[in-house]
């Protein structure tokens, strides 16, 4: 599985803070980083690992070409839809709270992500630092004194 | 803007290690929390809080039920598939390795990302949470010996 | 149920063809209309009555609002992506060909046409000539002599 | 081109009503089917034609794998989405109605159609037929007593 860049460690000297040491390598049973505890660290960094591992371990890298992915998103974003379209607009934000819906919401959700990240990974993107730079680019692009309280159309 | 949650802050006392502290507030001026660096806490916890200031900024919430975000979400899909659509299958991987398509495939990918935050925030699900669960749980579903080198059929 | 707009009947006076007479009411136990076979008129027109009628005796109207149904096709869309995922690309179409896959994918298909008929007649669309419109405007925007064997790039 | 397979004629020996000859064939300046006028034959058949024809002259059929079709298809479906996605709900309907939002909405509902009709036609599907039969027996399944004023859940 490689290493674990994420690993926090309190490196030689003592020095308070967490430093990244990409020399720690993943436990042989369980895939996972040594002392890793997902708060911690990088969410999408832990996801990207986890669904790395997962197709490693069943030999599926050969169906994650980028189409296939992205068709695997439209499943899991059309399961999701499915949960919501007949519901009152004005009221679906409150049903998702309930359970069942509540639980099937976040699967499916996670479905999505979990798509999402692998998409990146097997594209050499990072997700993050890409949606960082995205929402900043469109802070300037909708200048919130412009834009106040009107929907962008699109055309 | 409000709290910064995630914060890493060296308590009263002097003890190392992070804790989580409520009582720091986001930089008036850029909406960032003190002493933010990205690699430092949650991705997913970071695009959060930039989605839900970029919407309150703007009076935005007002269009952030749920079925209107999970459009938004298939709007951006369908600007993603468009980048790939007519991509021969097997060199799509290598094709989105180069410029402009790179960053095209990054930008169309950072937007489904952060709708689907977005709506992890209105609906109050954990979607780091949540999906090391549906990961652990497919874990478990898809035997690693029983599935090797074999696509799951849906039916 | 209504009128059968689309009923080809002889009109007084012995002409032949077929002309539209809206008088022509639906049978009350088949919900069709009289003399009704499918390959005689219009298939859209055909299917957009069925799904009016199917709409109208579950007193489903009230859940068929533009949102809702784009979500509905958002979900058959997805289902039928779920088909084809992790087929390799260039066996896809002959995979496809073969039951229970080939029935499937049909039933996909025609769930994703029907919720567009339906949403067609929702907003008083034209489906069949808006998409004649379409293609034409296709013809002139993509000349052939230009575009031979080169797919269009969007960016 | 080829033939026009749904072409109305009157065959020798003078009998009235329609009879399929494939033996017509496209008018060489406008690729379409002589005598032709949309609403006296079946349209899915006529739009079937039209892709198929487009696709040929611009030898755009190596593009027409049903993996890319499905992506084309989900990128016009997510332009739609785009339309509405910050309309409100209860007037999503009605703002639908006027221009320039209307013939937005029917292009992008065209696309949709236009793309399922060619991988219809690929897959050698006949999208009427599956399509009466999915309702046929979506009618069984939901009948109308039982379930009259109450949308089915998903799950």
């Amino acid at each position: 599985m490689g290493a674990c860049p994420w690993v926090a460690t309190k490196p030689a000297g003592g020095l308070s803070g967490r430093v990244l040491n990409s020399s720690r390598t993943t436990d042989l049973a369980t895939g996972m980083c040594p002392g890793w505890h997902s708060r911690d660290v990088s969410d999408l960094e832990d996801l990207r690992h986890r669904m790395r591992a997962f197709t490693n371990e069943r030999d599926w890298e050969q169906f994650h070409d980028p189409k296939s992915l992205l068709l695997a998103i439209v499943g899991e974003v059309g399961e999701l839809s499915e949960l919501f379209q007949w519901l009152p607009a004005t009221d679906a934000s409150d049903l998702a709270q309930e359970d069942p819906l509540k639980s099937r919401v976040a699967e499916e959700m996670s479905d999505v992500l979990l798509y999402l990240v692998r998409l990146a990974d097997v594209l050499g993107i990072d997700l993050h630092a890409a949606a960082v730079a995205k929402i900043e680019a469109a802070g300037e692009r909708f200048a919130a004194d412009e834009v106040r309280g009107t929907a962008p159309a699109k055309h």
